[in-house]
């Protein structure tokens, strides 16, 4: 009966919240949702591709999308580059269509900034300790990297007030259906139809 | 971890859009929340219990409750008096309790001016055609009924523009489901939880 507008959800929260696996899980249960894949200066993980998870890139080539204005938000994280190439969201949704982005809270309010019309979702920790203990059962960093990423937390817990959606992740099933929920209401919003 | 705000759904849509057995259907498979009863001078269809499906009334109780404005909301539909007794629900939304409101949109949009914090869901038909089908297939109202219902159908769909989300009712369970989500989104919204 209507049509749509496209709809940016952006998925963001502190580092080891959980919220790549709560947008992996997510993914298989929406319909028509677009992806937007991340350029980094990270090294590769194990099992990580090229173009899906994300682009790969050396820093001479980063900078040079930062210098052209290619990028809707660029970090540094630890030591490597993060950034959201703008034309893939910008033209998905002018064509209507809506755009996933799982990013760092950093990265996140750099598109508040510039796609304030977007919906903003803060994955939370059930508590700091939790996050902790996650972070610790991740077993690929050092203590030093996760006193780093706690404290971090902590200052990161803070910018909630600016998103529109808080899910705590206790357990995964239910914060991958609360995100689902969020993106099927938003879709029934009368703002994003085109009432004609 | 957060403690929540009360929320106010009312659900609302045309008269025969099926707003009634979404209500019914939904309620079921959530969790926590009040439906507030109406009160009415409709006399009781079959089946229907006092204090459950309405409080049935006679025209000078409903007087009274105007005249010591005890009620939230009332409106004449089609020569009966319906109305929603306000206590009850600022009771419940006072102790963080999420009440649903199933009203007509002339209530609906009553109950907006003095309660703008609400969640306002428009129950749309598929088509103008395709409520005209079902009021015809309800088979208890008279050709003259329908043609009026029909015609403060066109005008009611006029309304939508003061609700936050619109469900086509197609299917009653994607409906179902998509009011379902909207609660669960609702409930995860940043301003409906008390941050500390």
């Amino acid at each position: 009966m209507f049509t749509r507008k496209g709809i940016l959800f952006v998925i963001s929260g502190p580092s080891g919240v959980g919220k790549g696996t709560v947008r992996s899980t997510l993914m298989p249960l929406v319909e028509d949702i677009h992806v937007s894949v991340s350029a980094t200066t990270r090294p590769p993980r194990e099992g990580e591709i090229d173009g899906q998870d994300y682009f790969f890139t050396d820093p001479a080539r980063f900078q040079q999308m930062i210098d052209n204005d290619e990028l809707l938000e660029w970090a540094l994280v630890y030591g490597n580059l993060y950034g959201t190439p703008k034309e893939y969201v910008t033209t998905m949704l002018s064509q209507g269509n809506d755009v996933l982005l799982e990013i760092d809270i950093q990265g996140a309010l750099q598109v508040k900034e510039k796609m304030p019309e977007g919906v903003f979702i803060f994955i939370a920790p059930p508590t700091i300790e939790e996050l902790s203990r996650r972070l610790c059962g991740r077993g690929n960093d050092s203590e030093q990297s996760i006193q780093i990423r706690l404290a971090a937390c902590q200052e990161e817990m803070a910018h909630m007030k600016y998103y529109d959606y808080i899910v705590v992740n206790d357990r995964i099933e239910d914060a991958v259906e609360k995100v689902r929920s969020i993106i099927t209401a938003e879709r029934c919003k009368r703002k994003n139809l085109n009432l004609g």
